[in-house]
């Protein structure tokens, strides 16, 4: 099926879990009998939201920036997002001692913007440079100042450490619990679910992999079944960290290669998930994160009397926008 | 100091927690960089919200009624309470296949009446006899029907198989992260913090054990300064779990000898431990479940350079009072 290797093996994954050991957090794998009750299935949660910053996407920009020179290193990195990858980037910079500039819209929530301040607090050289999102281009932004100061710019998903260290996220997983019959992984735009993917075939052979996206926001679910990367327009969901409109080159062909397909859920299912989360198992999901879980606990998917893992990306949301939709 | 022997020793401890394996979690130990730096200490948080139904007192429960004869066992059990007691006493029964009897007010929160149901569900002689707390004495209600029925009532507290309980919670924490300078427990009617402070001082020899009670409801801070048990009118606060009005005749005795103090926090002051549980650990935390973080994180004390365990007792609250709390 393959003709041109794909862009990361588990070598790479197995590489990053070492640049990740003591660094990265690995966090716990849990369960609840009233979720396996529901599902009539064995569910196994990576709680990602206890990774560091609050999701799994530390592991991918650690990963990245702990494999640049040291010439690299001192010239510093750039991001351009508003969300977890920011942050990732911020703090994963922090702690190789390198300034970092992030790129983020002049809009984003003031909890984001003081947190990745926080991050670059002391480390010489290092910026949050707002620009306005309706007027200006955050790639164009992001090239000028990467190519003016000689900075490396990490982009989120579509690059080759960055996948192989969200693919960490299921080794760990696979090693605390064992072998699976399916692993279910939110998809945005595919750089934890191919390294996932990636991961779980060689560490449980014959699993079976499944994205998960928002139903308003299917560009993967569509590229998948026509077999070239689908663009759309960015959808209008809560799941905020799936608003992308296409998936990688890079990401794209391990998808095809190793993915069982994409499933896909409604905000409404998003909301029953993050209120279960809260009441059964006491913890704060974002959006985002519920999606793995939803695909199985609302319904998109039957797996009764499997052993299935499935992985929460993370837990950075609004306290008051978290609030407002518990209670609604 | 104490001429008469504490109802409880470490052996029965150690008992207790060879009854609870396999039957009740061991929760997570889990830490913060940012409660780290906020306090200068080393904290442990033992994550007694992920215990089965939500709150440490499973432990408890479970432990008393295993230990009770199989004639006993077939009469069944009855409990009053409107919280965390009652649930872990259906909990407990069910999984013993008895039956229990739980005594709650009439406008008890409809969620807790529900959940109570859930565990009794088919489970023949057990129900909720429910009384106006306004015009009936539960006690009352409680022994009349342990007399009638035969069945053994087993109180929040004060008893001895119910502290034994508790304390494996401290016992669990020691033996995964080893020895403390100081375990910070809530206290209400004492039966956590007598269990713990026993475990505690025979695991880690030297540890100093602290009380944290709510600012509006002192009466162990106030029994402690005058040697004697002081009864106070039931506490306005929001840390449910601690409005007893008196810790009991057989817990006392022992916080006398083994707790260092009791320290106090208000209701704002749990509140934004509540807040920061939320924001930065990603989990839900009740509040009388904040009162033993919020002794270090708001600065009731000051244990800079030290190695601390805190129990975090429970995470039940209804889901609106929860977003009610975070939003305001």
């Amino acid at each position: 099926m393959n003709r041109t290797p794909l862009a990361i093996d588990f070598a790479d994954v197995a590489a990053a879990a070492e640049r990740l050991r003591g660094v990265a957090h690995r966090t716990p794998v849990r369960s609840s009998r009233t979720a396996n009750e529901r599902s009539g299935a064995q569910l196994h949660f990576k709680c990602e939201n206890f990774q560091r910053m609050g999701a799994f996407k530390f592991r991918g920009a650690f990963n990245a920036l702990a494999r640049l020179t040291p010439q690299q290193r001192r010239a510093g990195v750039i991001a351009f997002s508003s969300g977890n990858h920011a942050q990732a980037i911020a703090l994963s910079a922090r702690l190789l001692e390198m300034p970092s500039v992030i790129v983020m819209p002049h809009d984003a929530p003031a909890s984001k913007l003081a947190a990745t301040h926080g991050y670059q607090q002391g480390m010489r050289g290092s910026e949050v440079v707002l620009y306005d999102r309706f007027g200006e281009d955050r790639e164009a932004i992001g090239r000028r100042i990467a190519q003016e100061r000689g900075m490396v710019l990490i982009p989120p998903y579509d690059h080759a450490d960055v996948m192989a260290g969200q693919g960490t996220a299921a080794l760990e997983l696979i090693e605390d619990v064992g072998a699976l019959d399916t692993l279910l992984v939110c998809v945005g735009g595919g750089g934890l679910l191919s390294g996932c993917a990636v991961a779980a075939h060689a560490r449980s052979p014959g699993v079976r992999v499944w994205g998960v996206e928002p139903e308003a926001g299917n560009d993967v679910q569509q590229s998948l079944a026509c077999g070239e990367i689908v663009r759309i327009e960015t959808p209008q969901t809560i799941a905020d960290g799936a608003q992308t409109q296409a998936c990688g080159a890079l990401t794209f062909p391990v998808l095809r290669a190793l993915a069982q397909g994409v499933l896909t859920v409604s905000d409404a299912q998003l909301v029953g998930t993050m209120r279960f989360f809260a009441e059964r198992m006491k913890m704060l999901v974002e959006p985002t994160g519920c999606l793995a879980a939803a695909a199985v606990l609302e319904g998109a998917i039957d797996l009764r009397g499997q052993r299935v893992g499935i992985i929460v990306s993370g837990g950075n949301i609004d306290l008051a926008r978290y609030a407002q939709l518990l209670h609604a």
